[in-house]
């Protein structure tokens, strides 16, 4: 006799999703979270000693095109706040920064010209790429057996160039191309609608933010599930066989027909499974490492860039403070920066300790935006590295070989346990939008399935 | 107050040799072990019917460089006996079929040639690699931003080059060149002597086996612990701080000065570390992959191949019998070949099944020896890969971008944490001579430091 019908094992975005749907279907649920709060990648957290002034420290940004969770938006009542704001952004490459708005060119145009080249082809390789199954793609072995580091070096044919694509790979996996498979950039550009469209603010995957905070939708669905979700409660053991699983935590074993994994891959690994898992399973979680980031924000007493025409959005290639964007919260008075450190420079700031890491964030503002980035009113940063229960964010990402060799058991069910999670996500992989997606996915999969 | 000196995880050669060493000193250790035998990857396995005759499951070869072996074996009165005997060994590369003896040439002219020039290319390159420090040498960034696939397909003019390339990387790492970096392959190739020295027979690092198999080396070891090894208790927690170590196994906790954690990467990250450790640890962990390999014996009833005036070895681009060799005990009356399927062919074998596993090796064998070899009168197979203690061998690789990013955090203590096991040796990594070179560097670091 199960317990529940399904059991869910994190209560990220896409844990919650699919116990949401499994519940939506009639069906018994419980999710098993490790932490002591939902949400997973999902963060909001207070400012300290700022009245009401809250930041995403986890996910944070809405696309148009981010149809899944828009859906959830509205569900909820929640709403968005365009990113764009007035002023110029900044662009700083080889010691050379350029002011520009919206329209205007962020290089120069000899750097422009190369980058348009290289984006062309990049963007014509994507189309071989084929986002249920990215090993059976046109030349998916060829893609596969080489980094994105590989490519960049054969394709651009300016320094500049080829810094600019190095940005945007750690902008986007927080981790340095030569660590990313060719297979995989390709995969992961077409899954969130095209390289450009990851980079942009207005109308790309940085449109816009969520009023109140993106965590707000892990809680909603979260209370709708009300004492079916369980925290503080790591999953050590699933036992699973032709009658059923049982779920082992600290507290016990709860049974059901199904379980749904929805933990990032190198958590997902540290879960005992008995009897073991098949092969490609044991090997492709060996080779899902995930990207490191250490997200700022520093919150001043009013937005002083403003004074300077500039909108605070900065991207450079001198760390830690390579990302930057404003996100002062619409009506606030204070002026709030969000600054993302990413790949090799969150995993040195993370090992630097707190407050030596604030100066080097702070003093790579006052680099682009004079001296009184330095005397924030608040500054509160959030390394997920550090976290035990993500181990790196935003997501994990695929070495050479990887999808090829072992990537058809990424999203396969092994008998009664299936998967989600973002990284299983065909259409926004990486993504609050993929996590959904997987979710929904999930439970599809097992609604088709239980007795 | 602490339980002992110093506890080791894991009894695999690695950890017997700290356990040893630091016994030798005369301080007290205790080894905590998964399983319920020592040895780790090394295992002698009896052949079931077939009284009397054993066969190395696990790591079987030595090197006449070899030292730190050759000196256990000495100690322990363990014989080796040469793995070349007479008759021509075999090589086929796309379809083509040479008969060659030790003197002759495997490759017909033009691709000797080829690999003749790229070898004198990857030698030249491996002269740079630091083998202390392999994130530090000449040229390491770029090295390590490419896959071995990579450089294969840039230096090699030939298809069979190529693919005398190819056949070398799974034949020493157990995967494809395409999972991993060249920086790695530079790394291991020269810790072993040079990729020659890896792949030969007699001289070389298959030079002999141990009479009686080498797991002995493993048990004489652990026979000289005697009850402070300690079977069958995985560790789940190391706490860890100024005045100790506490370390947590289902029976309970033990402490002691220091812990040395001697188990691969994959399992070194299943334990839990409270404190959590450095970021390049974490990191790291997530990006040492396993090797996949079956190794399997048909034992006839005698080495028939010897009516051939064959010996036994034969290497083949067509899986999943690529590596075969004659491992014939002295003195005994049956044949005994050793088949290693590895990398793809080892992880598609393990999901079909014994019984289907069995006949796709055989028929491999019987392609090049005649159907004599459909009718062995024992079959012995271990996939190493569904050893949930083990999850992978020969032992783990890094993919482009570890080594020069997080490798330096492979050797280094963490605290009271240090860290043994072959892939932390700098000569011989990945070898069983490498597992002894780093219980003895684990043992060293230890000693030098205990109250």
């Amino acid at each position: 006799m199960a317990n529940v019908d399904v059991i869910v094992v994190g209560a990220g975005v896409a844990g919650l999703v699919t116990a949401d749907r499994v519940r939506a279907a009639g069906r018994s649920v419980v999710v098993l979270e490790a932490r002591d709060r939902v949400g997973g990648r999902t963060l909001t957290e207070p400012v300290p000693g700022v009245d009401g002034l809250v930041v995403d420290s986890g996910a944070a940004w809405v696309a148009p095109d981010h149809h899944l969770l828009c859906a959830e938006l509205e569900r909820f009542g929640l709403e968005t706040t365009p990113q764009a704001g007035p002023g110029d952004a900044l662009a700083s490459l080889r010691g050379k920064t350029r002011r520009f708005a919206e329209a205007g060119r962020p290089l120069d145009p000899v750097t422009t010209a190369d980058v348009a080249q290289a984006m062309v082809r990049f963007g014509a390789a994507a189309e071989h790429v084929d986002l249920a199954a990215p090993w059976r793609g046109h030349h998916a072995a060829r893609y596969d057996a080489q980094t994105f580091e590989s490519w960049i070096r054969r394709t651009c044919v300016t320094p500049k160039g080829r810094d600019y694509f190095r940005l945007v790979c750690e902008a986007v996996l927080a981790t340095e191309p030569q660590n990313v498979s060719l297979l995989h950039m390709l995969f992961y550009a077409r899954s969130g609608g095209g390289l450009l469209h990851l980079v942009t603010t207005g109308g790309g995957a940085q449109d816009a933010r969520v009023v109140g905070g993106m965590q707000q939708v892990s809680e909603r669905l979260a209370d709708g599930l009300g004492m079916w979700v369980r925290l503080q409660e790591p999953v050590t053991t699933i036992v699973h066989d032709a009658d059923g699983v049982s779920v082992h935590s600290e507290s016990g074993a709860t049974t059901a027909h199904r379980v749904v994994v929805t933990v990032p891959p190198a958590l997902a690994s540290s879960i005992e499974y008995l009897p073991g898992l098949p092969h490609e399973r044991t090997q492709l979680v060996q080779r899902m490492p995930h990207g490191s980031v250490v997200k700022c924000h520093a919150v001043y007493s009013r937005p002083f860039w403003h004074d300077l025409a500039l909108s605070g959005e900065i991207v450079s290639d001198e760390g830690p403070s390579k990302v930057v964007f404003d996100t002062t919260p619409p009506g606030s008075k204070y002026g709030v920066l969000t600054v993302l450190v990413e790949g090799e420079d969150a995993l040195r700031l993370g090992v630097r300790g707190p407050a030596r890491a604030r100066t080097e964030v702070l003093r790579g503002l006052a680099e682009h935006l004079g001296p009184r980035a330095m005397d924030p009113v608040a500054f509160v940063s959030r390394d997920w590295t550090a976290e035990e229960w993500t181990r790196g964010c935003y997501g994990a990402h695929l070495p050479p070989g990887a999808w090829t060799q072992v990537g058809s058991a990424l999203r396969a069910p092994v008998g009664r346990i299936h998967w989600a999670g973002t990284e299983t996500a065909e259409r926004w992989c990486g993504y609050v939008d993929g996590a959904i997606a997987s979710g929904e996915r999930a439970a599809a999969e097992v609604l088709a399935v239980l007795p």
